[in-house]
């Protein structure tokens, strides 16, 4: 088996955990990207295509198929694919590609949320409702691109305009420390491993905060722009493991056979020790990258240097030797 | 010999370590606990208890010394059990149990601090002599909860109310950048290592900055929630150093042998390059995790992968080998 | 060949590194700084100097020649014995010491970027220019010292008095959040290799942040006390890549042979993923340290624990090999 994935999100750990496991790599790259690729020597093989939902198309997925290729999902592969399309691939797709659906949508995941009975913030339904700090956010893997923080219907107003029930979420903003702790759920053993946490690094909301208070008032923005490793308080952690093991029994019956492979939990944390979880991404998270070669559960766990990009490689190692592939991949 | 610890605070990272240098591991665990812990599989056996204080049993005591266990103290081992309990348990704790009482006493520390000649922020006796930005601290390990920010005995009265000088330590809040250099003491070579460093990450106030200027005044709260990695600029280490050599130097006069083993000093640096102490803990602190498996300042001393858990269990390792093993517990 | 650097700024990690790759080491410390060294063993050899600017002296550079030392220089060295007085050094440099007259002269460095093509924030001639947020910035490697925080010619002269062109820099101060890549360009075999990213720690701006919005005005400063690891966001990174494959090829033209070995991109992302540089480092940083011994993308890259000392001495060892060590030093 040949371990592939798109040119973009988390490719370079992704195949660099394949090669530490002794896989061959190919990655699907644009023309613009593959050189910045090529540079770090983790594909053994390229397939340049125009864009990337031409990974749709029948020639493709039959060179993939042929060249027994899996296919790593990552949030980028998610937002030029599509959920709903990756649905249609039939080359081999690492996880339940069917969870991809769940954690794009803000509204399914709530309802995930509610069903595995996860403390979350509240959502307001309507600018009307808000009555407290809210975050506006919007549909999609965008990055955080767009994102407004209001108080009141009236601040909403002003700032947003128009409420677009099917684009747009109002989510109570909650204040404390931000937590985005990666597991990978092994369906080969029923284990659900914590491996490593990270921060999201925002801009411009991270930059203001070095600013005088005096210095005008600016509005925030929540852009993606990289991440932070941090570790939690070790006696948190056996909360964040029922909440883990809550979404992954619950996904079962939501989408059988439920989430399996990566994926990371956002969280905040309040100054009463109250952990909620504001947002899932049920795949590989960029922010693993901070741990890349080892992140300290990871390594509490394992004795060796481990990180997310070699932890799927190992399940699919693993999964092979058992002869036991279709239980990974759909 | 077995090496052992309870289920909390950094235990993942002490049992690892043990195993990383080939030993027996043994976790003593209360019922809630013990499935976390078992996920890691960092433990060879466990003892479970009802709650953590039920370690000063002579049962459970008479067990684990037929076991030939080593505990390792920490933050959390401290908390529930007590530091003066913990002079009274007959089985052997790494290190020099008595510090655990001139750490966990505020003023104990401070006449510790005096004597080593340290610099530290001014600790104010009474409400009426607050002159300055001055945080009031509980005693106790209770992870910085309840802490307030005053600048004046008015707004002591105001956000605090009375004042309890036996429970609380006022202490001038010096702005500028916390390092938290963790460090390991060895009696056998007389080497003071330090290991790494963290930024201890606090709930609401690291949550606060992140809120625009104009968004009202909430009162910041410190509660630690977790920990970041740093690194702190070369030409300051020296001056650590010296400070950490003092400290160990004192403190045997104080309680004899003096400090042993992992201790962290909790500092800020000020834009003069002024490096303050203001707290210390006299065995291993979580943020220590953030180095697993490897620390930076570790790595520079021992040229391999080495973090404070691994380091305990390779002085126990040395201390049998030398047959030196009542040099390094208590 | 004999691996050598004087006793500050990165001095641990080029030593440790250049070990790691099987070189002998020598450090050249005055007597304040050397028992610091010596504790962390990574110097086989150690030169007692009164001042670092001794270094220039004829007896202390024909020892070093005898010894067959290759210096690798670091801010600090830069800084201590001039990046002029460098140039007239005959004991073998790392790199081409040209380029050091090219970073520590802010004038000098912005004519580099303006060749390159690279975004950069303003630079305002005299204060009479000043029309948005603009840091006052000061010659030389002060690391942060004295740089303030204006908005107008009026701030200007309250804050900061007279200007002095020649010592001073005005540049627009651009919100965002701060990535500092750490690159090595590798005269052997022209890749120019991402190693690591870090943030600098900043007293008292990375403190004021935790002070309530209603606590005072306090004027941040920008003295770098330490640094933070971060990653970048997957698919800014081959814009990352332009910026430095073009610094590198301009380099050429400007200071033959050009830039070589350690570099450090600083720079800033804003909410529209605007990458702007405003400042280079062209030798090693501290901030590689918060990577030590592994950093992700030199992880990606070499499939190895990889870091920026032991970089530098891996490509001395290749010269060696290939018998091409003319190439890599000066």
């Amino acid at each position: 088996m040949m371990i592939g994935t798109i040119a973009s999100h988390s490719a370079l750990q992704i195949l660099r955990g394949a090669k530490d496991e002794g896989f061959e790599t190919l990655l699907i790259s644009d023309r613009e990207r593959r050189g910045f690729y090529e540079r770090f020597k983790v594909a053994d093989e390229l397939i340049e295509i125009g864009n990337f939902s031409d990974i749709l198309g029948e020639d493709i997925q039959e060179r993939l198929i042929e060249k027994n290729v899996i296919l790593i999902p990552h949030g980028s592969f998610v937002e030029y694919v599509g959920a709903k399309e990756i649905l249609n691939l039939e080359v081999p797709i690492f996880g339940n590609k069917r969870v991809l659906e769940w954690e794009s949508d803000r509204r399914k995941s709530f309802e995930w949320f509610e069903r595995a009975k996860v403390k979350t913030p509240e959502e307001f339904r309507d600018p009307g409702r808000i009555d407290r700090r809210t975050i506006v956010k919007y549909g999609g893997a965008g990055g955080g691109r767009g994102y407004k923080l209001v108080k009141s219907e009236k601040e909403f107003l002003e700032k947003v305009g128009n409420f677009d029930s099917k684009r747009m979420f109002l989510q109570e903003y909650i204040i404390g420390t931000r937590f985005y702790p990666s597991f990978f759920y092994s369906p080969l053993t029923g284990e659900n491993e914590l491996l490593g946490m990270d921060i999201r690094y925002e801009s411009n909301v991270d930059g203001l905060s070095r600013l005088p208070a005096n210095n005008g008032s600016i509005e925030p923005s929540y852009v993606v722009t990289g991440n932070l490793p941090v570790v939690m308080r070790e006696s948190l952690l056996p909360e964040v493991y029922t909440i883990a093991d809550r979404l992954i029994e619950t996904s079962r019956d939501l989408f059988p056979p439920g989430l399996t492979g990566p994926y990371c939990l956002e969280m905040v944390c309040t100054e009463d020790l109250n952990l909620y979880l504001f947002e899932i991404s049920a795949r590989i998270v960029a922010g693993t990258n901070v741990w890349v070669p080892a992140a300290p559960y990871a390594y509490f766990r394992h004795g060796e240097p481990m990180y997310m990009g070699r932890r799927i490689a190992r399940e699919i190692k693993n999964a092979e030797r058992e002869n036991r592939i279709a239980e990974i991949m759909s």
